[in-house]
């Protein structure tokens, strides 16, 4: 770490003591740079929220020790180490506004989002930041500062909105690490050109999923991507991570929306045309999916899009355990249906949302009107101990969304599924990306909250699913695991677990590296995948080489020589 | 060339005149080494339909110089180059009937079924022949193999069906080429297992399609991959080009069917396992699809599987002209439904096609009724001297099948399209394995037939069919330019072009090489790829660097190495 400040807790190492540390300008720090949004002030949640879910949690798991956001002031970095001829270079390039060695500016690029990087920044530990930040505006600068870069030894991370929950975005912490820039895409956001003729939209890699989805809904059109970080998060990250959208069971994950791309890398640009169907050796554009900056930094990528749907229907059904629960997802599946919206809680994950007010009412709340639906639904054997909750949605043109969801319907009465109507699944919707500012709060009160998720065949997925729970809880010890099914295939779905317990005060960060290995290796040993849609990182790393082979990773090497 | 038989028309470079001549065993040689389909009895075309077909082209064309299958008597074959050491090590592991050197099998292994291929077999003209041919019967032994060759400077090709139209399976025929073994895969023909929860089957790589399709019958289910080449062509080769089949727009081309692969390369083996989704990395299955055998053999994949489709319709359309029926297809494709077949025949194919006796009665063929049926198409506007042919199915369960084929059909009302009914459609899917039967009895006859694909964004489709028709038809001189439009996806389609012409004799390759090259240069020119579906090989190298870039052929070559 380079935060110089004084750390009781935790001091971490120090890059150098000798040097001259240069303190932070506090001033010009957001709002909330210690957490999710900074800089925004977010209306949820309000303290009520906060209150009610932390005595839910109090009740479950006891209290846990509160975790403040301390005062920054004093707080310096090691001055950074860019070589002057890189300096040089690329103040001439960027002018003195898009190119900064400014200690705050660094300190705000060196962490991402996942629960470690939010605990560290409580312990105002920034890891190593990047010794410079930049902020090009063309492919032509890209590609100027990525060959500077390499022929001066120095390395290069894309920055998009800095959501990674995998360690995506923070400078290598080896003892050999390279200085390093940390190149932020916000200037590169443009819609350039939509082909309504092939529904295919040129855009620049560093635009956010509003202002993507807004300028696409302008023409009439969608990507229909929304990941739960799609607020912050950019296509440009969402490429380099093979990411999956809360509706990419309709619109395809975003692999599957990729038809074409631009990676300025060290050798020159990789232009991946679009294309109607190709056949020339290996799709070069797939091993810029999931690149995660190692083979240069994505400029721009041609995107399917489609028209926005005309119509929409939504559904929630309750159903008697998680296993009828999988079956009637993956009957939906492998009969041809490609629900917008399609996710199954577990019984854990559905009385903990009653709770944090987004599908409050789907079992009744009061009243002899909701004593008799309990009373129904008992009757018809889809509510009890063990009920799970799905929530289900159609779009697209009217006549198929009316057809799809008869089916659908037809399918939920095979597994005794019995009707919600649309009300939970519009309230999920409303609330589609708020989990993220909970995380915030929860930690001020003193708990871990972080999730984890992993991909599976249906075949194997009861398995993933317990031993995933089963482990979890274990290192957990006192906490609660809480799991939903999503982004389903006809051959599988990821499982999405959170996991909440009581922090343990002073190893947050052991604790939490704890629960990553047991639900990790939990995942690995039951036949689940390393990560579903979050990426490798740093985090992931140490499992690569039993994901992908020891032949895997030494093609990936090559590749990136 | 090795075939040191005198040939007057066309001698082709001797690689060793020295070298004692090895005489092949005529007697070895399957009926119809000549062609499609050596060692079989085609029960079609039958000599009236060839008559009937040469008639028709003579009328259009004007007559060919024909050109005979020779007799092979007294051809000989230089020795196999193979260094000492690698024939020991695989005799000793393969054994005498799995190892050959036999003049006659390396023989049958030297070329694919181009035009250019079937014309230098009937001038004997056999490049270089492999130096060896092994038949291996499981993964290890072909590691095996592959890590033996690699040793010794041994190229090594994988050979299925023997298909390639591209000289995917040729030697290569460069001054510094190196000894070279072709690893055929017959006797991985088996489906390993089926997976019905998640609808995936691990298959061997050396399987053909009926094989593989009667397999999964028996378990009720189809992969839905039917290449023209379908009945000889294997798994294998489908992932090694990134292959297309007739039904891919209802059930994905092969690279979106395969969910895991295995690879035995010079490194080892690599394995992609199935995944139901997964973000960690570019995909490493992704580089061997398309890998034309670069990286190693292709051992097995598992493949995504339907339940065999419980309904199926069909029917075909007239349509006013080309663009009305792109616009239609279009319009189809970008309403989200996905037919099992959908196939535009422009007016020219139409034409001939009914002399072919695939669609003969679709706009009538004689009698009242025919004369009445003319009338009421005329007077709907579909029938005219520019009426295209559309062929459409649907399968699946049956509600979606009678849902689909009613929007299908409200799209076909907006584009003045005509019902014929469903009477062409069945005559074209019991026909269409057929063409390739068809050049064999045309060159002998003394007629060039080719076929050439693209694929091209809706946006630009349009231009590269005009471009490629007008170029093709440019090259050829007195001659006939065929295209269907098949294939189709939300942004674009495959555009692909028989061409038919008087061979010029003594001339044929270099003829079609003047056709291949004018309609290589076309679609690229007017922004289409350079295969859709049928690779790289040897024949579209010199465009690759077009297609992909001086970047991409860097990351080809690195990933090789």
């Amino acid at each position: 770490m380079k935060a110089l400040k004084k750390n009781p807790n935790r001091p971490g190492p120090l890059l150098d003591r000798a040097a001259p540390a240069e303190p932070i300008d506090t001033s010009a720090l957001p709002s909330r740079w210690w957490g999710w949004a900074p800089g925004s002030q977010p209306s949820w949640p309000d303290a009520d929220t906060v209150a009610r879910f932390v005595t839910y949690l109090e009740k479950r798991v006891g209290a846990g020790q509160k975790l403040p956001v301390p005062d920054p002031a004093g707080l310096a970095l090691v001055p950074s180490r860019l070589p002057s001829t890189v300096v040089s270079a690329l103040r001439y390039l960027l002018g003195p506004d898009r190119f900064s060695q400014a200690p705050h500016e660094r300190l705000l690029h060196s962490l991402g989002q996942s629960f470690s990087d939010l605990v560290r920044r409580r312990r105002l530990d920034f890891g190593y930041p990047p010794d410079a930040v930049v902020y090009p505006r063309t492919a032509e600068e890209i590609q100027f500062i990525v060959q500077v870069a390499a022929a001066h030894g120095v390395a290069v991370i894309p920055y998009g909105g800095g959501t990674s929950v995998v360690g995506g975005v923070e400078p290598d912490r080896s003892a050999t690490r390279s200085p390093t820039i940390t190149l932020n895409l916000r200037h590169l956001n443009c819609v350039i050109r939509i082909d309504e003729q092939s529904r295919l939209a040129r855009v620049q890699a560093g635009i956010r999923g509003p202002d993507l989805e807004q300028a696409l809904a302008a023409a009439g059109f969608t990507l229909g991507h929304f990941p739960q970080s799609f607020e912050f998060s950019t296509l440009g990250g969402w490429i380099a991570t093979r990411s999956w959208g809360q509706a990419s069971t309709r619109y395809g994950s975003i692999a599957q929306l990729v038809c074409g791309v631009k990676l300025a890398g060290p050798q020159g640009l990789l232009e991946c045309r679009p294309h109607a169907g190709r056949s020339v050796g290996p799709e070069l554009q797939e091993l810029v999916l999931g690149s995660e900056g190692a083979l240069g930094v994505i400029v721009e990528a041609t995107l399917r899009i489609s028209r926005r749907p005309e119509a929409a229907e939504h559904e929630a059904y309750l159903l008697p355990d998680f296993e009828k629960g999988r079956r009637a997802v993956r009957a939906m599946m492998q009969t041809g249906l490609t629900p917008a919206l399609c996710r199954l809680s577990d019984t854990a994950e559905l009385r903990a949302s009653r709770v944090m007010d987004t599908t409050e009412e789907e079992a009744g709340t009061g009243g002899w009107l909701a004593g008799l639906s309990r009373w129904w639904l008992r009757a018809q054997g889809s509510l009890g101990r063990d009920s799970v909750l799905l929530l289900l949605g159609f779009e697209g043109n009217a006549r198929r969304v009316e057809f799809d969801m008869r089916q659908a319907r037809a399918i939920m009465r095979r597994f005794n599924g019995a009707s919600l109507g649309a009300g939970p699944v519009r309230r999920w919707l409303k609330n589609r990306f708020r989990l993220p500012y909970l995380r915030d709060p929860l930690l001020e009160a003193g708990y871990l909250i972080e999730t984890f998720e992993t991909g599976a065949t249906w075949d194997r997925l009861p398995q993933v699913y317990e031993r995933g729970r089963a482990e979890i809880q274990q290192a957990l010890g006192r906490g609660l695991v809480l799991c939903h099914l999503s982004h389903p295939t006809t051959e599988g779905a990821c499982l999405y677990y959170t996991a909440m317990a009581p922090l343990e005060a002073g190893q947050e960060i052991e604790q939490w590296r704890r629960v990553k290995q047991a639900a990790t290796e939990a995942f690995l040993e039951a036949g689940g995948s390393l990560s579903h849609h979050h990426g490798v990182g740093l985090d992931h790393r140490p499992w690569l080489k039993a994901e992908i082979g020891p032949a895997g990773i030494d093609l990936l090497r090559a590749i990136k020589r």
